[in-house]
């Protein structure tokens, strides 16, 4: 049984501070954001986890294998390196909605986002050791099938982001819906979703429902394991065995 | 009448490079993906221009002031420093949709973006210093009006972002289809549009459409200049001024 | 009574990198060099460990704290995210320099550091969990006397770097052959030494030392822990005591 | 005859952020300065400038061809996305130590480095396009002979250390006493010298110089250019010569 454990990731008061005492370079925001996610991606990752960049302000990540004491060394060191700081709630449950509801209500209890008074929040509860298993986590990689071959090298840059798009907004809401499941678009035309106890069947329906909505195609690799990075990585070899077989489907257990 | 000067940003065989020997830890990719997206943002930034993440193997920039010396230049200390290389395919046109389609066509006349021979190709045009002028670049800065009140505080943050997706995926549809122009989300609640010269009433008629189709509201400054940092830089503060006012379209012009 | 665990971190076969098949341009090499050193210091910090740029190519580290499982892990994020790969050579001793010869010579007996089938090697032993101490590390966190006062605000910044420049040098020496010591310039007029079990005089012969020879005045805080972090930032505060009351030699123990 | 234009980049009020509230993790100030170095390396090299970490605090560039409005720009750039500010002082004169003197005048004379009031200064002038010439800049790349055969196979890391040191400061105190030049440390085995118009006989009189004071054998590479890239790039060719042929000394005219 899955017991997936989230964090939310927020800046504290960005939206204010991106215009105060002017507006800033948008540049110099997008290089700003993109290297304290490539940060907290170095950070979790080194743990195990997978954090998702999401909406740059808001981050989701997994992190199973980090205790709250990493997550305040975290927060100490960001705040040591950046001109904002962070607040992380962290929370777990069955199903990860679940987990990222109470992760984010931590949060949302301690104060508002752009509470100019809530700084540096560091709630929640992380799994105790002795209750961690190597079915915690599991981890759904999907991609388009070819898509090189029937995008890429064919529309335009543009129309071919907006197809993968597309696959993904369908597969996002579909896997949330009816698998309480958190999908990532991660970059190229692969996304990675964060799922409960799901079963081959899941699979092969939400690869379905997502070509008869959109007319996208997608084949997937799923993986377990006790953190993200053993999950995910399963799911990688998993999605291989995909393209090297012509398969849709494959669980790597 | 704008002249749009759009770069198609391509890392070279990348999709091969990811698993080869073998699959490569999930957290150094998103690392990698972004610290280069980082680079390119402070690169092309420090011209007064701007790039999207895009599908970040794929990225989208708005190049008006950079010379194909210039993007020699980035192809060449990137090749110093990580270990995958780009291809650029410059174009310009009316419309951002019209350049990125040229910009991509000569990309995809060299070669596959995975074949293995294609290497930092270098292809297309920069406009002339001559012919800039200050009309050349028009940006529209759209964002949900209240996102922290309506959603950030009190939805979990994953259907928080599903509805700001919503929101996008709708407003960059109409916008290409409708408008020729080109939309990317760039965290929190914003979306940057690069248009063609458009007026008040495509901007008002955008609003409506997005809010009719998913219900969210979103309000838009929108600024013209000689590059993408000075039409985007009045479009910011064009947006404050929808957030002072209450208005939901400002032109800074 | 100490027992430092050192890393000696080398980039492999790097001379005929940066010249092959051209020469690269200075800056970017600079970039990579100290964007590398600083992701090392990211890696090894949130460890309790310390590294110390040296000479770059060749960094030196002390990693108590960290298993041959978080060095294997640290060389395989670099080789997935660099064009460049690393060596390391860890091993211990109850001196640092002691240490560090070793270290060396794990790296040296698999191959020279521009041998170009050397690659990635991993030598050396950590030191076990059940064996670690709270003596294992001892460092001294030296500084010069109202270095913006006396150099800063009044030469000329070269004049001010060679006066700061010559502090360093003669205590390195000092430091290296009467102690068995290692000593690292870390930015502004700072130098962290990592030392066995010295004591109150041997610091204050140290500072004479350098006053008599090239008459720059040093302070300093020394602290002991079970990493470098626990002994390096005992030694900062340490080393606030020393300003507050205007003592040249605080041990914080 | 040269023109060097150089700036000093000062972090304002470095030494008290760094102790307030209390002392930072070492680890986390050590990547703050080597990313903030990168960035600077980035920006200035670029435009075909050079920038030298010297004490990470207080930085060295070589900036013939940014203009003020440039510097500007790296200012708000750093300030966007940096828990500090800088200050810059530009100055330029026939002889490099002349106009690294009057850079650090400009900025003592707006306030102390330890000012509390005194943020981001931009004080001086550049070169106007117009007075720029091919002979500006002559740069100096001195490495040491086969330095991995005699020292970085041979000794323990630290002694290779220490015998690079030697001959860097002695080539640094010479340079600058007899020739009004600037050394800098660049890595490995190398260093960089900012020099006026010196001749082939000073370079072998520079050589002999430090092999007889402290046994460490150099050889140089020398270019002159209308910026410190051009300079630098020709004196690495230069240099590559000295490796093939055995040469002590060539100049890339």
């Amino acid at each position: 049984m899955t017991n997936t454990q989230v964090t939310l990731v927020q800046i504290d008061n960005y939206g204010p501070w991106t215009v105060t005492p002017e507006p800033r370079r948008e540049a110099d925001l997008q290089t700003l954001q993109s290297r304290l996610f490539a940060d907290i991606s170095q950070f979790v990752g080194a743990r195990g986890g997978y954090v998702f960049f999401t909406r740059f302000d808001n981050m989701i990540a997994v992190t199973n294998g980090l205790s709250m004491t990493d997550h305040e060394l975290l927060q100490e060191s960001v705040g040591n390196r950046y001109p904002v700081t962070l607040s992380l709630g962290v929370a777990t449950g069955t199903d990860p909605v679940h987990a990222l509801s109470d992760a984010t209500e931590r949060l949302q209890e301690a104060g508002s986002a752009q509470d100019e008074d809530r700084r540096e929040c560091l709630e929640g509860r992380a799994i105790e050791e002795a209750h961690r298993t190597a079915d915690d986590v599991q981890i759904a990689h999907f991609d388009v099938i070819n898509a090189t071959g029937n995008y890429t090298d064919e529309l335009n840059a543009f129309d071919t982001f907006i197809e993968i798009e597309q696959g993904y907004a369908e597969l996002m809401r579909h896997m949330r819906y009816a698998h309480d499941s958190l999908s990532f678009f991660v970059g190229g035309d692969n996304v990675i979703v964060v799922c409960p106890d799901l079963e081959e069947a899941d699979y092969e329906e939400a690869i379905h429902h997502v070509e008869n909505a959109v007319d996208v195609s997608l084949q997937v690799g799923v993986g377990r394991g006790e953190t993200a990075h053993d999950a995910g990585f399963a799911a990688k070899h998993a999605l291989e065995t995909c393209r090297a077989d012509g398969t849709r489907v494959e669980l790597e257990w």
